[in-house]
């Protein structure tokens, strides 16, 4: 049935095999948080059980993926929420692990969207992304800016985490993801390298879980379940602009990667699910 | 007469009377090639003397100011020019340094406005703003990201500057400001307290300098001079957001420092003088 496809691609999904504790333990912790809140406007899961999770054929490369759309436009202001985690075995035996959480709120709210991205290319250094992403252009809406950014205090948490020793800014090597983010985007690289992986756990643990947990709070309070008002005119606006960073992000993010690690095939099914329920 | 006000203001702000001779050299290239370029569009400076060149009581604040607009909007792509600079003196015994260029276009055209500025706080410390600001949000308009950010390489000048080792990436505490700049703006801090001044401005005139001529060049020669096609409907959409990036400029960058540091009184005038310009 339709929700025992849902239970098991959750399941398999909230495993995150490949993964340390610590970072296991907060992307549980962010998916149940936003489920526990948003939960009940979701729609199970339905995709196929070898796109929810897939792998190549010498099980180099294995990604989960769990896609819940609203059930109900007219009552929830989310379209969808969508996790996923990918590890594939690098040539040097070492190994590459990706793991997101994003959620992206319909034209009912102009809001910001949410992104929480972790991305571990070795034991000692880690790539960690958690951002509101605004759905307007914030040059031109100081009101959004201030709601949003200044009175939320993000930069708050932003600067404690840029303060650890540890820590160095990241810049995304797409300019569209640059423009994509807000002003208090969080894009740091830690390393640790010097006092081994038991520090990034550490640091996982006891500043990453935090800020993140925090940051997923604002954005359900605030955005998910705050109230907005959007004229007619705004509504195909966002929807438009909504869209545009949907379809370039899926580019940006699998469109290169899917296609090398699962081959062509299972990649373009992968692919059209996804854009299946961007376009929804 | 006004040829007369215009030339001595002018003298004035190019002799950059504070700073040291790369830094200086550096601002009168920058100025002389944007005037070698767009000077017959442009009207002489007629702003009166006292706010082309403002002083306080006890001498410990200096500031030059050099506005420049087109004049004739229907031949010249360039709303209009503005340089400075800003002296004061700290009551630590150093001085804070702010040289600025900056060049609005109008909205015949959507390309990038220009935007340098040098913060020098001590012999030792640099901080170096370099951008072509958008004029439409990046995000709705991939071909405005390509076309000036992407084919003319920009963020390789970034990254050159990025990799010295004196360098640290810079974050504006402005939210806004942050919001206003493109994804391949050069936001940087240069401390050289461990080779002293001497290494400081070896890196103003050997990296500064032909990273900072090299993208003036490209906003006259793509933006200022390039062919864009606006329809009526963006020219109203570019002047409402080049109207509202003029004003929270000018309120963050002057607003708060100049009546502090020249009075209530001049302060307001240089800042009405600013703000006509603005509207025009």
């Amino acid at each position: 049935t339709q929700m025992e496809l849902h239970t098991q691609g959750r399941q398999k999904f909230m495993e995150f095999p490949f993964v340390s504790a610590p970072h296991r333990e907060l992307m549980v912790d962010l998916v149940s948080t936003v489920e526990d809140r948003l939960g009940s406007q979701l729609l199970p899961c339905t995709l196929p059980p070898d796109i929810q999770h897939c792998q190549n054929q010498n099980g180099t490369a294995q990604a989960s993926l769990h896609i819940r759309s609203a059930h109900d436009s007219s009552t929830s202001k989310v379209d969808f929420i969508l996790g996923s985690w990918l590890h594939f075995a690098l040539p040097t035996g070492a190994a590459l692990n990706i793991t997101s959480l994003s959620a992206y709120l319909n034209p009912s709210t102009d809001a910001p969207n949410l992104v929480v991205e972790l991305i571990q290319s070795s034991p000692t250094s880690l790539i960690f992304i958690l951002d509101l992403p605004p759905r307007k252009d914030p040059v031109l809406y100081q009101e959004y800016l201030q709601t949003f950014y200044e009175n939320t205090k993000l930069e708050t948490r932003r600067q404690m985490l840029e303060k650890l020793p540890e820590v160095q800014p990241y810049v995304s090597s797409s300019l569209y993801l640059r423009c994509v983010l807000s002003p208090t985007a969080i894009l740091i690289r830690i390393q640790t390298e010097d006092s081994g992986p038991e520090r990034l756990e550490e640091i996982i643990k006891d500043q990453l879980h935090p800020v993140a947990k925090e940051v997923v709070g604002i954005w359900v309070d605030h955005c998910a379940c705050g109230e907005r008002e959007v004229e007619e005119e705004e509504k195909a606006y966002l929807k438009k602009r909504d869209q545009i960073i949907k379809r370039k992000t899926i580019e940006i993010d699998l469109g290169t990667n899917f296609p090398r690690l699962f081959g062509p095939e299972l990649a373009g099914r992968v692919l059209g699910a996804i854009q299946e329920v961007y376009d929804r």
